[in-house]
């Protein structure tokens, strides 16, 4: 297929040349109609912000210029069928975890995965047995989870409707999955992928495979991370034996807008073929100027660049952790980098991770300003270690269907040992979960979360009072 | 509160200005990584597109710019809280109905919801009783359920979870619906209202009232439709004494994405202040215009301008609805506007729908255009009458819960009769479900269903073969 092709943006492109008078939504009229402070913005992608006319096709029964986007979509990442999402990595994620389970379904899920996967669970109603990634004692962050614990898992759950994973993790930390996958397959159990990091991925060497070639069933890529999409576009691969495809299409109509942004539906389109054409030409280029940017990186003392430990971890080379080595915290790193103009993708207690673009840019301005804010800094030699993470048993008894007609209440917490905590609990750092809602709280729980607490971690949830909501299981 | 304010427009800006340098999504390094041939389109956009930084607060827990911005639209609309969506009105219509209903609940429900609706209550498992809108014989479309049929609903089946209604219907018909609301919440249930075509009610005289203002407990408002608001962005409104807040929130942040759209939520922004200067100002010359458009379209003998009978329906002014007076059928019509490079929102075999801007614009280009090509047809005198709906008996005896764990199978349909439905159709016109899934089938049901096939309807689902599916309730 002539990956160059942009069929649906061009589709779009034809009906603006018209110059078509627009007697239907949306209310900007092709922006005619709007607020005059903002057209500067505005003016130029409202014209192609429409609906579904005369042919331009329907994201929901797509036969023309949105089938044919979506072909060459699938083309590219060697999938069965493959979707454009408007409504982001969440609704892959909601949809792929619906169209697996439903009310009281054992499921085998990373801990570590996206919020929407742990929200899929609970509107599924199922009980997702969890299982914990790795602690990089290095990084300081969570990893993923090791290969061992996953056919372990499913050699305890053999009826485990679904693997869940994410893979790559946030700081592009990414495992081979093939092993597990080919391992899953035989029990007759699907793997789906959250592989919102990793939407470039496929791109040529370094840069690591995406999760469609282990043959995964369903691989969500966010679109507009790594590759040039607006936001809230990503994609979505099926190739499964497993899964219904009837029910996986039936989620991803219900849960995205009868209304589907054209702006970002085309932004889409053009983004399958930048990368296309990045595949073909090769990284090479990219990729000297990566490892430059490297080296500029570590003549500076105040930083490191961390990496895992794990040899068989690939690090996605469009992310640098940088990890303090100053009295300054990572916050306050991308604090002040922001009052450099520099704006990064987050910080922890330790690190700042950047994003580097999918083409060779110059980013001088960055790693010389960079320099040139720490250098008034002092550098400490050794690394600053935080956290002590230990992975701690889960014990989740009953499926999310039950827990709902389940009443809650507020205890002191060291009363909550052995009782089903209604709240979920997640320090920074690590990262991850420490109780999640519909686990029961051990006193190694709270031994972690006051350990956590001294260290100063932050936490998300209830975890800075002394009290936790339990579910009142008399 | 000052509704000449656009504060999350405002911090966008300020970021912009200020040559931030990106080390963070989107992948398009704001517009710097883009498809060259698409950057004409998209590159002051592009600047707006980014993420949760410093200052630009962040949707799912807003503290900032976007709490502010919510604020003023509540204020506006004189909510007790008001959300800004960035997944259309389907995540909105989605999040109010699992808000109020989980498995088995009853709920009572417009049969001409739109299909969020009707996927909402089947993700939720959810019992309906539906409610037949009446169907207008001369405009020749269904518009809405009548006040005494909504009230004798609640008589029959007090435990309702909630009423789920669309006001107005896509044509712009609307009722007053304080009656019913009033009603409703004497028995302790709440009124959900889809005022997707309504976002621009309130704006004064004579545009109908948002139900907002009749005390709903939950309004959701497409402002992309009749505002001048980016596609996918759409408003909810919240002030309910038997809702939890809490639940909502959960489903607006599980089913919207973790990466919402900038540039849609700054338009949201600058709708609701665009909307508030014309209800500062008065729509005295916008209704001129409105009716002047009337007399010239009235002069055109091909064509007749259709406003339901019952006079307790207010027609919104925005929206149009032409008869064909022709030999022409509405489908015809509308694709002879095409050609001449006028796009309408929606045809059925006897009406042409068109949406009006919310400003004074000059649409003699319009209607003139109109005059010309309908010259040369030969008008008719007589109305071309093409359905008699008969509303039908609905019988619902399973929930969508219990619905899920049966087996399918095909049948010959004149074997179909008091078997469940496991299939929709609904036939255009008139629009609305003729059978829905769920639903006991009935010799009714089959006569109805071969008169449509006669007069021509066309059909949604397996309406044109002789087979349907039904539930093997063996």
């Amino acid at each position: 297929m002539d990956q160059k092709k942009t069929p649906l943006f061009e589709a779009l492109k034809n009906h603006v040349q018209k110059s078509p008078f627009s007697l239907h939504v949306p209310g900007h009229k092709s922006g005619t109609v709007f607020s005059e402070k903002a057209l500067l913005y505005y003016k130029e992608i409202l014209s192609l912000d429409v609906t579904e006319l005369t042919g331009l096709d329907d994201l929901h029964e797509p036969t023309g210029a949105i089938f044919e986007a979506e072909e060459l979509l699938s083309n590219l990442y060697g999938s069965y069928k493959s979707f454009f999402l408007v409504n982001g990595s969440t609704v892959g994620n909601l949809s792929m975890v619906l169209s697996v389970c439903g009310a009281n379904d054992t499921v085998l899920v990373a801990r570590n995965c996206h919020k929407s996967i742990m929200n899929a669970l609970k509107i599924a109603g199922a009980k997702p047995v969890f299982l914990s990634p790795e602690f990089d004692t290095d990084v300081q962050v969570p990893t993923l989870v090791h290969e061992k614990d996953i056919i372990q898992a499913i050699e305890q759950f053999p009826n485990a409707k679904a693997v869940i994973l994410t893979n790559p993790n946030y700081y592009g930390h990414t495992n081979e999955l093939e092993n597990v996958i080919t391992y899953a397959h035989g029990k007759g159990i699907p793997v789906l992928v959250d592989e919102a990091h990793g939407a470039h991925f496929g791109v040529g060497q370094p840069f690591p495979e995406s999760a469609v070639k282990s043959r995964a069933d369903i691989v969500v890529q966010s679109a507009h991370k790594t590759l040039p999409a607006m936001t809230m576009g990503s994609y979505l691969h099926f190739q499964s034996d497993f899964i219904s495809l009837e029910r996986l299409e039936f989620y991803l109509k219900s849960l995205q807008s009868s209304s589907p942004s054209y702006p970002i539906m085309a932004s889409l389109d053009l983004a399958r073929s930048y990368l296309a054409e990045i595949k073909d030409q090769g990284v090479t280029e990219l990729y000297n100027q990566i490892k430059e940017y490297h080296r500029h990186l570590s003549k500076i003392p105040q930083l490191s660049i961390v990496v895992p430990r794990d040899k068989k971890i690939v690090q996605d080379p469009l992310k640098i952790l940088l990890q303090s080595r100053s009295s300054l915290s990572g916050y306050e790193l991308q604090s002040l980098l922001e009052k450099n103009g520099i704006y990064t993708e987050l910080s922890d207690a330790l690190n700042v991770l950047c994003i580097l673009p999918l083409a060779p840019q110059d980013l001088k301005r960055f790693t010389r300003r960079l320099g040139q804010v720490l250098a008034g800094v002092q550098s400490l030699n050794e690394e600053k270690r935080i956290v002590e993470f230990n992975k701690l048993e889960s014990n989740f008894p009953h499926s999310y269907f039950e827990l709902k007609s389940k009443k809650e209440k507020l205890v002191k917490i060291e009363e909550s040992i052995n009782q089903l905590s209604a709240e979920t609990i997640i320090p920074y750092p690590p990262g991850i979960p420490l109780i999640l809602q519909g686990e029961v709280i051990t006193e190694a729980h709270l031994d972690q979360f006051m350990m956590l607490q001294r260290l100063g971690a932050r936490f998300q949830g209830n975890g800075s009072t002394k009290n936790i909501n339990i579910y009142d299981c008399d």
